[in-house]
C-alpha cells in the first residue's frame, strides 16, 4: 500500500531530498520494527520459560512421598509471590547497579565509557523503564526473563529441602537467593558491565554457573543447617532412600522443565537484527540462536547418555542427567562444536550421578532431588569446560579473552557468595527455630498438619515404605518412628 | 546477495529513478517482512494459548471425583469439537458485523468511515478472508485467536458445571456461549467498532469482562437451573464440600492455564511493527507489548498473595486467586503502573475468595470450581478498576476518555446479556429434562453410566469422602444417599 | 538513532552515491534482519514442538498398565539420547544427498541446476553449516526440527510395541526409522529436490505420508514380528483389551501432542519474509502460514468428531480422532478451504477408529496404542485426499501438477520402505531372540524385572483387570497365567 502510494506520488522524477527523506523513513521504520521483533522474542521466551516452573512443581510434587505432595507444590507457588514483587523492588536494581562489587553506581555516574552509570539509572522501581512507556519495549520483557531465572534459582533451592522445611522459612531464603544472591552474581559476571567479563574475561553465556551453579552452592549451604529427613540416615551414617509417591508425574516434570529450558537458553542471548551477526550473548560479544541450538538438543542427548550409564539405567537419574548435560555445555553453548558439546554433556550426565551419592552417601548431606550435584556440580563444571575447551575467546566489551585462571576465578568468587549466601540466613533461622517443621510433623506428614487431610481421597493408602543400605524395602513406620526417637532426644 | 548484485549494476552513479525504484523495492519488502511478522506472532500465540486447554482439562478432571474425572475431560475435548466449526460458520461473522448493537452490517453498507462496513465484508465463511489466501497474512491467525477465547469462554462454564451436567447440555451451551454470547459482547465492547469504546470509551483491553465476566455470567445463570450436586446442602442449606480426586493434577492444570495466558494477553494486542509505537491495543490505541508484560506476571504474584492470605493458605484457592489477580488487571493491563498492578491484583485475588464463598454459602450456587468468583467477579472488577485508576485515558478510535461511567456502562449492558445469554436456554432444556443427568447416575458417578468403568482400574478404591459443614470428614455414601432420596422425592 | 545521525549528516543536500550507499545499508540490514527472524521462527518451533514429547511420554505411560509404566517411559526419554547423534552424524546428511534415491550426491556433483550438489554440501557433520557459524543462521534451527521429527516417527512406533519389547530393541530400530528410513523418504517427498516432487508433482506438506504414514507402516513392520501381548487373542483369536492404568493423563499427553502439533505444522513451512507471499511449503511453492491455521485448528475439531461418533463416544478413540483429523488434513493443509478441511477431518478421524478395529480383530495385531491406524492409516489417506480434492495444483521447483497417480505412486513406494523397514531389522532381532522380552518378565511386569519396584508405592494396587472379548471384565491374573502357559509351550 505504502508502495503503490509512493509511486503514484513520484510519477515525476523525485529530487535527492524527497529520496533522503523516504530513505530515512525506511530507516526509522527498519528499527521500530526490528525493536518490535525483539520484544515478541523475550515475550515468548517468557512465556516458554514458564513451563519450567510447571515443570518444577509436578517434578517436586511427584518426588515427594504422598504425605507432603501439597506442601511441596505450594512451595512453587508461594515462590512467584514473593519473588516477582521483591525482584521488582530491587532486584532488578541489584543487577543494573552492582557490576563493579559491593558498591552501587548512582545514576549520575560513569564508568566503562558511561555504560554502567546509564544502565543503573534504569534500574530504580520508580524509573520511565519499570513501567509502561511507548519510547521503551524491551525493559518490560528483558525484566520478566531475569525474573522467571529469579524463580528458577528459588525452585532448584526449593526442590533440595522439601519434606521438612517450613514454608516461612523457604520463602525468605527463596527471596534472598531470588533476589539478592544470584542476582549480585549476575551483574558480576553475567552482564556487559560485570567487573569479571571486563577484567577476566569470565564466560558463562547460559549461565552454567551464575544460575545453576550458585543456586547449587545456596542450597548445600541451607543443607548443611537444615539436615536430613528424619530416618534418611542409620544411626551408623549409611543412606536409606525415600520413594517419590509418582515418578511418572515427576519425569513429566522434568520434561516440562526440558521444554523451558528452550526459554531460558533464548533468553540468554541479546537480540540485535540490524547488525550483524543479529545475536549477542550476554557480554554483548557475538553469537547466533542456531548455534546453541545444537547445544541445548545435543547437550541433552548426551546428558541422557551419561547418566543412564552412570546410574546403571536409573530412570531419575538418566532424566536429571539431562538437565546436568545441558547445565554442563551451557557456559560455552556459543562457542562448542556440537561433537564436543555431545562428549561433554555425557560426562557431565554421569559425573553428577558419582556426586550425587557422593554428597548423599560421603557428605552425608540429605539433598532430596539431587539439586547440588544437578545444578551445583554441573553448574560449576559449566565454566570449568569453557576454561579447558575455549581458552582464547575473546569475550565481553573489552574482547579478554577466556582462560583457565578467569574460569577458576569465577568459581572462586561464586562458590563461597552462594555457599554462604545460603548457609548465614539458614543458620540465623536455625537459632530461632524457624527453619525446620517439627519432628511430629514431619513424621505425619506436612499436609496433614498444614490441611488436616490427605490429598488423593479416593486412593487407599498402601503403607509407606522405605529402601533400606542394603537395598531392601520395607515398612517405613518402624524405621520412622526409631529414627525420629532419636531425633527428638 | 541482493546488495552485492545491486552494488555491483551500480558500479557507475545512479540515476535519481534508479535510486526511487530501489526505495519502491525495499519499501515494498519492508511491508512483507512486517506482515509475515504479525502472522508468526498471532500464530505462536495460539499454539501458547493452547496451553490453556490442556491445563482446563487437567484442572476439571483432577478437581472432580474420581467417578466423574472422564466425563469431565470429555467436555473440554468435544469443547473444540463444537465451537470451532460454529465459530468458523457464524462466531466470526457476529464479530464483524454487530458492533453497533443487534443489527448487522451488511458489506456494502458503511460506518465510521467504512471501516465496519469493510470489516463486516471479511466475515462470512465464504469471503476471501476466510480461506488460504496468498494477500492475506492475518485474518487465519487472527480468527484461530479468537476461537481460542472461545474455546476459552465454554471452558470457563464447563468447570462450573461438572459432576452432573449432561454433556449433549454442555456443549449447546458452550456452543451459545462461545460462538454467540461472549463474541456478540466482543464485537460491542472489544473491537475497535463497537459502540462501547467508539460512544464510552469502554476500556477492557485484555478482555477481562468481554471473556471472562461475561463467561461467568452465563455460568451463574446455567447454575441457577442446574441447581447443587446431590448432596452439597445440608437441609438447613449449610454447604458441604466435595474433594477433588488429584489436587496435585488440578494444580498443573492451572499452572498451565497460567501459561496459556500468555497468549491470551499477547493476541489482545494487534502487531503493527512499522507504525510507531509498534503495538495498538485491541481499540487501536497505542501500546506495548513490553508494559503488559508487568501486568500479566506481576498480576499472577499478587493474586496469590491475595488469595493465600483470604483463604489463610488454601491451596485451590491461592491458585485461583493468580487467576483472578490477572483477570482483575487484564482491563487496564496496558495502562496501569506495576506497582498499582500489584495492589490490585491483590485485592482481586482476596475479593474472589470472600465472593466464592458467599456464592457458596448464601447463595447456595453449587459452582464445583468456583467459576463464576474467579472469572465473574473478577471478570467486572476489572473493568471497574480501570474507571476507578485509570479515568481520563483516550481510549479507541474516537479517542473517548475512560469514564467511571463508561466503564459501568458495559458492565451493565454485559450482565443481562451474559446472565441471561446462559440463564434462557438451560431453563429450556430443563424443562425437557435434558439439563441434568438422572440422580441415580449423578450418585453413581458419570464415568459408569457412560463408559461402564472406572477409569483407575489398578488402584484400589477407598470410600468416597464428604466433608461436613462442621468440617469433619466423614464417609460420603450415607449423606449422598440421603440427599439422593431427598432429590428423587 | 540512526534516523537522526542520517539527518544529521545530510542537513546539507545528499549525492547520488550517498543516497546509494544507504539504501544499500538499509538492504543489507532487511536482509540480515529478515534472517534473524526466520531463525527465531524455527527456534520456537522446536519449543513447541518439544512438548509433543513431554506428551508421548505422558500418554504412552498412561495407556501402558501399571507394571510398565517406568519401562515405557524411559523409551521416549532415551530416544532422545539415541537418534540425536545418530541423526547428526548421518541423518542429516542422508536428507540433504540422497533426493534423487539410493546414491548420493556428493559435494562437486549438480543436479537441478547444481541445488542438489550444493545443499549436499552441507549435510557432512564436519560441514561448516553443523556447527557455530555467523555467517549460517538456518542450519542449526533447521536441523533441530528436522531431528525432532525424527524423534516423533520413533515415537510414533514407540507407543504401539509397549509392554514387551526389549528396550535395546526399540532403541534399534528407533534409530533406523528415526535417523535412516524416515529422512531418505523424506529427501525423496519431503524435499524441493526429491525425485517425487520434482518429477510426479508428489504434495505431502506437512507430512502425513513422509512422517506419520511411513512410521505407521514401520511400526506394521515391526509389529508382525513382534506379535501380541500375552493375553490379547483367545484361543480362537478373538481380541481382549487391557486397559491404561491412567487415562486422564494420556489424554493430558493427547492434548500436548496436539500442542506441539502447531510447532509441526510451522516447521513444515519455509519461512522467507522478503518474497512474495513470504512462506513456501517445502516444495518452495508459495504458502501462508495463516492458512495453515484454518487446517490445523478445524482438523483437531473434525477429527474429534469422527472419532466420537464413529467409537460412539470412547475418549480414548475421540482424542485420537483428533490426531487422525489432523494427520489426514496435513498433506493439503495449505491448499484446502477450511470446510473441506472439516469434511476430511471428520471422515479420517471415523477412518481410523474401523481401521483400529480391523487391525486389532481381524488381522490380529496388537497395537498397544492404536499408532498404525492413527498415523498408518490417516498418513496414507493424507496424500490420497491431495490427489483427489486438489488435482492441478502446481508443486514444487517444477511445478508439476499434482495428480491422483503421483500421489499414488509416492504411496506405493513409501509403503513397502516403511513396511520393510520395520520388518526386517525387527525380523533379524527376533532370530537372535533380541526383540521382545521374556514371557516371565512381560507377566510380571517389565518395571519389576528391571527395577525390582512398583512406581506408586504408597497406592494399594487393585488387581489387575482385562476386559474379554464379551466385553466383561474380570480379573486378568488367571486368564494371563492361561495364555502364558501357551505362549511358552
Amino acid at each position: 500500500m505504502i508502495g503503490s502510494t509512493i509511486s503514484w506520488l513520484l510519477a515525476q522524477e523525485p529530487t535527492l531530498q524527497e529520496l533522503q527523506d523516504q530513505i530515512n523513513d525506511l530507516s526509522a521504520k527498519q528499527v521500530l520494527d526490528s525493536t518490535v521483533l525483539g520484544e515478541f522474542y523475550y515475550f515468548f521466551t517468557v512465556a516458554i520459560l514458564w513451563l519450567a516452573h510447571v515443570g518444577f512443581m509436578a517434578y517436586e510434587g511427584g518426588a515427594s512421598r504422598r504425605k507432603n505432595v501439597m506442601s511441596t507444590a505450594m512451595k512453587n507457588i508461594l515462590t512467584i509471590a514473593v519473588v516477582t514483587p521483591t525482584f521488582y523492588y530491587f532486584g532488578w536494581y541489584i543487577y543494573t547497579c552492582f557490576g563493579q562489587g559491593l558498591i552501587p553506581y548512582g545514576p549520575g555516574e560513569t564508568a566503562f565509557g558511561g555504560f554502567q552509570g546509564g544502565f543503573c539509572a534504569t534500574g530504580w522501581p520508580w524509573s520511565d523503564n519499570l513501567g509502561p512507556n511507548f519510547g521503551d519495549h524491551i525493559t518490560g520483557v528483558f525484566w520478566a526473563i531475569f525474573l522467571l531465572f529469579s524463580w528458577t534459582t528459588a525452585s532448584i533451592l526449593s526442590g533440595a529441602i522439601i519434606e521438612r522445611v517450613r514454608l516461612s522459612a523457604f520463602l525468605i531464603l527463596g527471596t534472598i537467593l531470588g533476589s539478592v544472591i544470584w542476582i549480585l552474581d549476575a551483574s558480576w559476571g553475567w552482564s556487559p558491565y560485570g567487573f569479571l567479563p571486563l577484567r577476566w574475561g569470565f564466560h558463562d553465556t547460559i549461565a552454567s554457573l551464575v544460575v545453576h551453579g550458585v543456586a547449587g552452592a545456596f542450597a548445600l549451604g541451607v543443607l548443611v543447617n537444615l539436615g536430613p529427613r528424619i530416618g534418611k540416615y542409620t544411626a551408623d551414617g549409611l543412606a536409606r532412600s525415600f520413594r517419590g509417591h509418582n515418578t511418572h508425574l515427576t519425569l513429566m516434570g522434568l520434561l516440562l522443565i526440558f521444554v523451558g529450558f528452550y526459554g531460558f537458553y533464548a533468553g540468554c542471548l541479546a537480540i540485535s537484527s540490524l547488525t550483524f551477526p543479529g545475536w549477542y550473548n550476554i557480554y554483548f560479544s557475538p553469537a547466533t540462536l542456531s548455534s546453541i541450538t545444537y547445544a541445548i538438543t545435543i547437550g541433552f542427548a548426551g546428558g541422557f547418555t551419561g547418566g543412564y550409564f552412570a546410574s546403571r539405567g536409573d530412570p531419575f537419574w538418566t532424566l536429571s542427567g539431562g538437565l546436568a548435560g545441558v547445565i554442563s555445555v551451557s557456559a560455552g553453548a556459543d562457542v562448542y562444536a556440537p561433537s564436543l558439546v555431545w562428549l561433554i554433556s555425557i560426562s557431565g550426565g554421569a559425573i553428577v550421578v558419582y556426586a550425587g551419592n557422593f554428597i548423599e552417601q560421603k557428605l552425608r548431606i540429605d539433598d532430596a532431588v539431587g539439586a547440588v550435584a544437578v545444578h551445583g556440580v554441573a553448574g560449576f563444571y559449566g565454566p570449568l569446560a569453557v576454561g579447558l575447551f575455549a581458552s582464547g575467546y575473546p569475550t565481553g566489551l573489552n574482547n579478554v579473552p577466556v582462560t583457565l585462571q578467569g574460569q577458576l576465578m569465577g568459581m572462586l568468587i561464586f562458590l563461597p557468595l552462594g555457599f554462604f549466601g545460603g548457609y548465614i540466613p539458614a543458620w540465623i533461622l536455625k537459632q530461632f527455630n524457624l527453619l525446620r517443621v517439627p519432628p511430629e510433623v514431619e513424621l505425619e506428614g506436612l499436609d496433614l498438619a498444614e490441611y488436616g487431610v490427605d490429598f488423593y481421597p479416593e486412593f487407599e493408602r498402601a503403607t509407606e515404605q522405605i529402601v533400606l543400605p542394603t537395598g531392601e524395602t520395607v515398612d517405613a513406620e518402624p524405621v520412622l518412628l526409631e529414627a525420629f526417637r532419636g531425633a527428638r532426644t
